[in-house]
């Protein structure tokens, strides 16, 4: 039994922290020696130190118990595109190898100071800006990507290494490694939570991502940086009964594969079937240039972003990058506001629209996690949303093909986190049961 | 002679170096020797090391020629809200006393790649976030404020203890100094410079400043930082000549006292005498919000930014800003979206009017820099103009009824930055030689 401790979510954690059964420093051995055993095949940490992490973990134990915060004890990884004191973060570039700021980001320093033990840092692509995958594999296939560009954090919670963990998203980057790990991952309204101290790639895009094997450790976090809607959500507690939905297969539909296909046809007959209105929508003409707004968006941006390194070390920076800042993709400063604009204009039209339902039904991914582990797939059902700065939660519980893990994303509009974390609850219920997907691990 | 060396521009400065007659040590010395003889009264700095300063200056004077950059042993002051390896950050924050995260800002990664002398850290209110300044008095008359945020950079440049320096803006922190201290200051296009690495506040306002004595000095800045419009800016070989102005007074006007209504006027006055035509223009009524917006989303953003420091400790952050965290403002996410989204929609509206001109004037400033240096003045000139994301240049030349310094702006349209600075030069050269006012410095 008490070699499966590694197996808790953060709630079950927590609970035996706050009833005495269990200490933080036999939780964090358990997942320690669980990480050792996982660490030479699936890859997540780029940088682990297991007595750093057990330092921590005594500290935390000898914390009186009316000093505990929200999060005490609970272990999360953090991409290493993300600042941490005493670690070293290196965001998978040769120019910051084994580099170390001695700050926290703003989102790790609320998890330290609600008492969570911040276990390593795991691999990203580079600068969580290409799509060349890290040494990561899919816990779930080997052979297979765990997607990116937050590769370890997708695949330690997935694996059972952490029970949360942070990602970022600046097209499909949290969302994306949600799917093809099979587990729950948000990526909350952007701005929602500070995003000081994690490399800027686009500023109007990059946004903090969360992953979780439970919708209840998803809200933990929530509530820890401080996410909060105008009105209190409301409980749901006659699951989807009577709820509306929408299913909207995007502009980008015809890039999805059978898997995809197959998710939302069962994820939409599911919710029907337990009493949930599903109604089918499309986007409003103005919306079709979303995807070129995005890509003309975040390659202007990151001329911007990558101009330092690109002046420091331009022959140790990713070919693409480069061609960011030497401005390959010829966008003009007026296309830059062309598309800038023009996605702001969407914006509260969006909101109009999702407002209508509790929540909107889309495509997570093409398809299952693709074979190789060299590019981490494709970000074309992401990045609509990443840019109308809405929050987006991944819900697995399909399959396809080759057994591989498919979620759906439910999308809500802007400041309304925490009323889609409670829909997501009840939805992922029933697709987790229902959907026909079980994690092996 | 040789004790005037702290005198040079960056531009006069780089020139002595490129053929010989100057070394970077030299130079330094003689700006760190004015520095200890004024830093008692003008208290610019926040932190600086003799010897770390002249370590950097004989490193550069053993740069091999053909090795330098083309900011070669300019030495600039930082905002102590940007980051700097090597020194500490503090924020003008209990909270950071003495910290020193090992990470330069993509800012100050840039100045170090092209060859720049990190000076030292200069004063700032907390965050950059509060009106209260710092002990940093107005070298032009130490009974009143430099302004603020960027107190100390504004502050350095006028008293020749730096050529260049930067700077944040949010509301007014970069253009009210400028006009305080009687420098040139530049808000350039928001996100037109990677802001990596500067404390955040708001994500959608903050932009990096710059100072500098001269706008060949900023020019040399642009470069270096990779500021490019979509057109080359074309040479301006016969002043003002036939250019085209508008003068727009602004919704807040009732708040221009009499310093800045007769800079206005005698602005557009010797413009139009140098043949320049003037004309006075307003805004559409759909900008009348735009003050109310800036304040909506700079407060509401403060509860995103501070909450990391509110969780650590609430009782070292200034009160303004625990209201922030705590909503005393009562702004509902509804609200806040109304703002964000309704600036986003004036941005190309003010885009359009303003191509029709060379540049609008504005005033900088409710007047010249009020008595006391316990609040750092007021920003309501200059916060529209952060918010709709556009360039603007102080240009000094002015005064008010004591003697002290007044600027007036100049504004373009987004991406326009390169422009702005040639039509800046050719009128600042107008304004300081027949404004009225002449640094006695």
């Amino acid at each position: 039994m008490s070699n499966d401790l590694y197996r808790f979510t953060a709630t079950e954690a927590l609970k035996r922290f706050e009833d005495g059964s269990l200490k933080v420093s036999e939780y964090a051995t358990s997942l320690l020696d669980h990480i050792d055993r996982h660490q030479p095949t699936v890859q997540a940490f780029e940088y682990i130190d297991r007595s750093q992490v057990l330092q921590q973990a005594r500290a935390l134990d000898d914390v009186p118990k009316d000093k505990r915060g929200p999060l005490h004890g609970v272990a999360i990884a953090v991409k290493d595109v993300i600042y941490t004191k005493g670690m070293p973060t290196q965001h998978n570039s040769p120019i910051y190898k084994d580099d170390q700021p001695e700050v926290d980001a703003a989102s790790v320093m609320m998890l330290r100071a609600a008492g969570a033990l911040i276990l390593g840092k795991t691999r990203t692509t580079e600068f969580a800006a290409t799509v060349k995958g890290p040494a990561t594999t899919n816990p779930h296939d080997s052979s297979r990507t765990p997607g990116g560009s937050s590769s370890g954090s997708g695949a330690a919670v997935a694996d059972f290494q952490a029970p949360v963990a942070l990602g970022t998203q600046t097209g499909g980057s949290t969302i994306r490694p949600g799917s093809f790990n099979g587990v729950y991952a948000m990526k909350p309204t952007w701005a929602s939570i500070s995003r000081e101290g994690q490399k800027v790639y686009s500023l109007i895009l990059d946004t903090l991502g969360l992953y979780a094997r439970s919708i209840d450790d998803l809200k933990l976090l929530a509530e820890v940086f401080g996410l909060k809607d105008d009105q209190p959500p409301r409980a749901l507690t006659d699951g989807v009964k009577g709820m509306k939905f929408a299913l909207l297969r995007t502009m980008v539909w015809d890039q999805a594969g059978l898997g995809t296909r197959n998710a939302m046809e069962r994820g939409a007959e599911l919710l029907k079937s337990h009493g949930a209105e599903v109604k089918e929508i499309g986007f409003p003409a103005d919306f079709d240039r979303l995807p070129d707004w995005h890509s003309c968006i975040l390659k202007s941006d990151g001329r911007t972003a990558f101009r330092p390194e690109y002046m420091v070390a331009k022959n140790k920076l990713d070919r693409s990058l480069v061609e960011h800042v030497e401005e390959a993709h010829g966008y003009t400063r007026k296309t830059y506001l062309e598309a800038f604009d023009g996605v702001s204009a969407l914006r509260p039209k969006w909101d109009a629209i999702a407002q209508e339902y509790d929540a909107v039904i889309v495509p997570s991914v093409p398809d299952e996690a693709p074979g190789g582990i060299e590019s981490t797939g494709s970000a074309v059902f992401n990045s609509m949303w990443t840019a109308l700065h809405v929050p987006v939660i991944n819900i697995p519980g399909f399959q396809g093909e080759h057994g591989m893990p498919i979620g759906l994303s439910l999308v809500a509009p802007r400041y309304h986190d925490q009323a889609l974390l409670e829909v997501a609850k009840v939805v992922g219920e029933i697709w987790e049961s229902e959907g026909g997907w079980k994690s092996k691990l």
